[in-house]
Order: structure tokens, then C-alpha cells, then sequence
């Protein structure tokens, strides 16, 4: 019961509108860049056990596919605040000069995963794992088509 | 009231013992490592606005405090299964060899820092500023407190 309200409850924390506001205080862009791809990589690494279950290489167990789902969707919400302008270079970065050219497209690609990551949880708790597996693969194509525009190759 | 279950629900999804259990499928080392430290990144960019909050250096803002608590204590259940025997190194690390030699009392110090992110969101929801100022010392104490044990200066 109390894992049925995460989702929204996340979504009203760290809402979608809230992150794309500038930051409430001053940060150093290598800071911004440090907090997206660690985000990144919160979010990669959950995701990643969510495809080795789809694929096969570990069995399927519910609560751990709802455990990732709830983390997954959790840390999608985390990198976009730290793409303020000034931030596209300054450390390490594989982030594009058409996130900050064309912010509206980039912004619907976050809520696309956003909205992605919302249904994998959906899924993950209903125990279906065929639904699982077409969930993940509608999130990880959520992931790429941002990566297409906005990510060096 | 969506919000008044994040606590509990981030505790059930992304629980205290699963934090110590070997994760579901076989990681490089330097993944379990490099995912460790992003969690660590989140937590300390999330408690960085607490903290100017805390020290007046950004005006008071209920709703952000409450947004950046959540934060905290989501990203404080993240780290601690990044460190399975076999992640002593392989990539940068501070981690020092007491985290392994000493897993029970790592796993204690893990525990007081989600202990103290969960009155953390309890005290950014009652509003009061004063006592944010002060939970925020005593979650900076359990962050300072692990790290002299457990991380090279």
C-alpha cells in the first residue's frame, strides 16, 4: 500500500516543472555537470538490473524489479536542473550545444522519460514481466532518442 | 498528502537491508564504485541547498526544503551496495579498508545517516526552520561521523 503512492509522491517532489528551474543557489558549472552524470549514472546502473531481468540474465523477481522501477523513475527527475547555460563546458561532458540551442525539445525529451519511467513502475507492480520487458524497452527508446539529439556519440 | 508517504515508501522500496545485499547481477568493480560515488554525488548536491538554507545563504523556501530532504534520503539508501568485497579499488576511491574490515559498523554508521535523512523529510514538512537548521547539523554529524572511519581525508 505505502509503495503505491512513491510515484506521485516523487513526481510532486522533484516534479518535472521544478526541474528545469535554475537551482536555488549558485553552483559551479563542473558542480552541475558532476550532479547530471552521477544522476546518469544512478539511473543507468537500477535501469540496467530492470534489462538484465528482461533479457533473461537474472530471474525475475518482483520486488526487486519494483525496487529498481521506483529508483529509476526516482533519478530520472534528477539530472535536468543541472543543465543551467554556462554549463556546457567545464568538465568532462558528452551533452550536445542543442540541449541549451533548443531547450523546449530537450524538455520533452525528460518528461518523455519521465513519463516512461512513471509506467515501469506501474508494470514492475503489477508482476507481469512480459509487460516488464515491452516496458523496458519503451524506456531504454525514451533514453536513446534523447542520446540521438543531445549526447555525443 | 501524496507526500506524507515518500518516507515510508522510499524505506520499503529501497530498503535498509536490501542496501547490503549483493546486488542481483555480477558488476565490474569500477561500475559498483563509480555508482557509489554519484549516489554520494546526489546526496551532497541535495544537502548543499539544506545547507545554504541552514546558513542563510538562500532564503528559507518550505517547499524546496522539503523537495531537497526527500532527495537526501532517497539518495542516502543508494550507495552501500556499492561496496561488495572486491571494490576496495579499481577506480579512484576514498573508501579505506575499514568499510570491509568492519561491515557491521559501516552498516550502523549507513543506517544513522538514513535515520537522520528521515527526520530530516519529517522536520522540512513541519515547516519550521529552526529545527531544519538543527536536523540539518545532525545529518552533516552522521555524514562527518562515517567519513572519519571510513574515508581516506
Amino acid at each position: 500500500m505505502r509503495r503505491s503512492c512513491v510515484v506521485a509522491a516523487v513526481i510532486a517532489s522533484i516534479g518535472v516543472g521544478s526541474a528545469f528551474e535554475a537551482p536555488a543557489q549558485q553552483r559551479k558549472p563542473e558542480d552541475s555537470i558532476k550532479m547530471r552524470k552521477a544522476a546518469f549514472t544512478i539511473l543507468s546502473w537500477n535501469f540496467g538490473t530492470l534489462g538484465a531481468m528482461a533479457k533473461g540474465q537474472i530471474p525475475y523477481d518482483q520486488a526487486e524489479a519494483v525496487k529498481r522501477a521506483e529508483a529509476v523513475h526516482f533519478a530520472s527527475h534528477l539530472p535536468f536542473e543541472g543543465f543551467p547555460k554556462g554549463t556546457e563546458s567545464g568538465l568532462d561532458t558528452r551533452a550536445l550545444p542543442e540541449v541549451w540551442a533548443s531547450p523546449d525539445k530537450f524538455k520533452a525529451n525528460a518528461e518523455r522519460l519521465q513519463s516512461e519511467t512513471a509506467k515501469l513502475v506501474q508494470v514492475a507492480k503489477s508482476g507481469d514481466a512480459g509487460q516488464l520487458k515491452s516496458q523496458f524497452g519503451a524506456t531504454a527508446k525514451a533514453c536513446s532518442n534523447c542520446h540521438d539529439d543531445y549526447r555525443r556519440k
